[in-house]
């Protein structure tokens, strides 16, 4: 017991003094973790210096390793064919994962797709999900059975899964050492290897709205992630978005799942164009790692017509029917909306030069749309609708945003909030790409 | 309550980027140490990034008065005169305190000692007096009485002395964030100035024996002291002294009050010199600091006079009176010994070139000399004699150490830890100089 606590400090040192960590030192150190052989103080006095001194490639891969090997490691064997994942390091406004998971499934891409809460501005999938009442808490055999009947099963990532990531990732959301690359990295593809996919595509979001804000730091995590996913022998590749402005237009669980639904059922509205865009990027590398298809034009073109056909909107249906006990009603869904309801004009004229994506989280924060600890209750109706994009002219007394919420006594400071969300001027600017770069590991 | 934890993780974050944290952050931070606002594993992951990054004078100096603040300050202005205390950074066989602290006072200068229990290869001051029976655990009030009625008292540090220093002391030592300069210099500087005196001489050890092992980080956090210790308008000055082999000849609780007896008695030992002669130096300083006396030479006759006319001794005997219930018999506790004794022969023949401290202290620990936690039981008459001083030229055969302790299953690996602790060749070697520097604040 003693030579175990004389180890650890050990170890704890030579990476507060800058030197590499072998394998042995790094399993060693997860271990304690899992086992409770090192106390949290402990804990967060390695994680401050892995968050200072960095972690070498060696390191991020051990370091993943050895989180993969504290838990459970799921068998996706008996699902036919190659199944590839994806995963977004988070956004405002980003419900991706619920357009694109029914859309490759109904290409032929069989998902199983595990997803958090959100902790943040908005919640997670998850959450989304659960604001029309689709059940995510199935075990994965229950998971793996949908996905064999149906091609699609979206669930809540188990507590069996790297079991360390979740004791490491709450010590380090309390200890200011959550934005740290090699930390990001060894969380997201521990859990995401720990699911049993064959790939991933990752994307990695920079800007004001982002975890990452900037673009050189999002370069640096998506090819620390690739380089891990190339040593565990997984097909990957990396999109760099943009994260700037929100890629909806729609902010908020309920909102989004509505946002998410329209364009399932091809009725795409100008501002839903940027979450298109991605939605087609990540769904066509997905098809494309899988073999499915080989190249992005067929990939563009079989989407296409999934969309148009509705054979994607019926997956989404097949899905809802899997983990639902209720009969999806579209009619009441897209209609579906809170208690309060504000619309926000604009007090002046001009061209929109910036949708700033952070003020926008923050204020469906402020709405309900949030929450900062597991234990809080998001109000799933709340969020905002942004009725603009770049570049257009907003005359005057023109509304820009719609605010809903369940508490009417949010209202006031989410409205103040979202005075500095748009940014005017007399002339168009030169806007953004949604994707600033694709990435093949 | 969140606005604070927020708070919180912001100066972490701050102090983990590299910045100077403010005045206003540093005394939030340790506020939140003593009234348990921050839990142990922000604490942790502060004091690691205050590792790794430093503090600045500025930050070391804030770092410093919080923690005094956080406690008691101790008024000894009922005390007549200069009060000077003297503080060690520890090391192997060092009982100065036990000589200078009597010799001083039998000069004229008052002394109130607090002193803390050791954790390392041997005890602290209050171990060795323990091992005698002397009462320790006196009130600061009790102390101070005795100081004005015999000049002298020594007590263990109370626990309403600088708060927060104690509580992030703790953590330190099993957090891999001990070897800290600030940490270390603010945290000795708080518990000196938080004791009352008007100044301090600071004894700074280097070498293999020393917390601090290299010359320029010893010179460091000399000159870090002296910066707290101005900049609190004390009196101050540090002596950087040699600790790569022991300083004095007993290594062990009753062992070095038994050495600090003889050389009260006037009785030195030849290989007790280096101890007498940085007593010397640290008494000398004591009494110029105070004023009693201007200068050096005139210091160090003084303290000869105190010796040879066993002023000192006799000041040693009215503290032992005071603060014992016992009283003190010279034979009896001069003769005290442990239950197992074994005598150390050389095996071969040879110049004493080097006698490893560090090595000697290991070797005490294991008799059980020592403890690494608080709790733990430490055999007061365990340790070893050295009977060999550096250029010494040994014969085969000739006894080099004799050790003792209670508990005989422990002899063998001291034993053979000692194997290594004396190295000698067939040249004499250019003898390392106990004093290296003596630096006026």
């Amino acid at each position: 017991m003693v030579e175990k606590i004389i180890n650890i400090l050990e170890i704890v040192a030579k990476k507060r003094d800058g030197y590499e960590l072998n394998e042995k030192e790094i399993f060693f150190f997860i271990d304690c973790v899992i086992k409770n052989k090192i106390k949290d103080y402990q804990t967060s006095a390695m994680l401050m210096a892995i968050f200072i001194n960095g972690m070498s490639e060696k390191e991020v891969f051990d370091f993943t390793r050895a989180m993969i090997n504290s838990g459970k490691v799921l068998d996706l064997s008996d699902i036919p064919g190659i199944k590839i994942d994806k995963h977004s390091t988070g956004g405002i406004g980003d419900t991706v994962t619920l357009i694109v998971a029914p859309w490759v499934a109904s290409c032929g891409l069989p998902v199983i797709k595990m997803s958090g809460r959100g902790l943040g501005y908005t919640g997670g999938t998850i959450d989304k999900l659960n604001s029309i009442n689709i059940k995510t808490n199935l075990s994965d055999k229950q998971a793996i059975g949908l996905a064999k009947k149906t091609g699609l099963a979206i669930i809540e990532q188990t507590d069996e899964i790297a079991v360390a990531d979740k004791k490491i990732y709450e010590l380090r959301d309390v200890t200011s050492t959550v934005e740290s690359l090699p930390l990001i990295a060894s969380s997201i593809m521990s859990k995401k290897i720990a699911t049993g996919a064959d790939g991933f595509v990752l994307d990695v979001k920079f800007g004001n709205g982002a975890l990452i804000q900037d673009l050189n730091s999002a370069l640096k995590l998506a090819n620390i992630m690739i380089l891990i996913g190339k040593k565990f022998k997984k097909k990957i590749v990396a999109i760099i978005s943009d994260m700037n402005e929100p890629l909806g237009s729609h902010v908020g669980n309920l909102l989004e799942i509505q946002e998410a639904i329209m364009i399932l059922k091809n009725q795409v509205n100008k501002n839903s164009l940027r979450l298109l865009k991605l939605s087609y990027e990540i769904a066509s590398n997905m098809l494309i790692l899988s073999g499915i298809i080989n190249d992005k034009k067929s990939a563009y073109e079989l989407l296409k017509n999934k969309l148009e056909n509705f054979d994607a909107y019926k997956k989404f249906l097949d899905f809802t029917k899997n983990q639902s006990d209720e009969i999806f009603d579209y009619n009441k869904i897209i209609k579906k909306q809170a208690k309060y309801k504000l619309k926000i004009y604009s007090d002046k004229e001009g061209f929109v030069n910036k949708i700033n994506a952070r003020t926008i989280g923050q204020a469906a924060f402020e709405l309900g749309a949030g929450r900062t600890k597991k234990s809080e209750i998001i109000d799933y109706e709340a969020g905002i609708i942004i009725k603009t994009k770049i570049n257009d002219f907003i005359k005057k007394r023109e509304i820009l945003f719609e605010i809903f919420c369940n508490d009417n006594k949010k209202i006031d400071r989410a409205v103040d909030i979202l005075k500095d969300a748009i940014v005017l001027s007399d002339k168009k600017i030169k806007k953004n790409k949604i994707i600033y770069k694709v990435i093949h590991g």
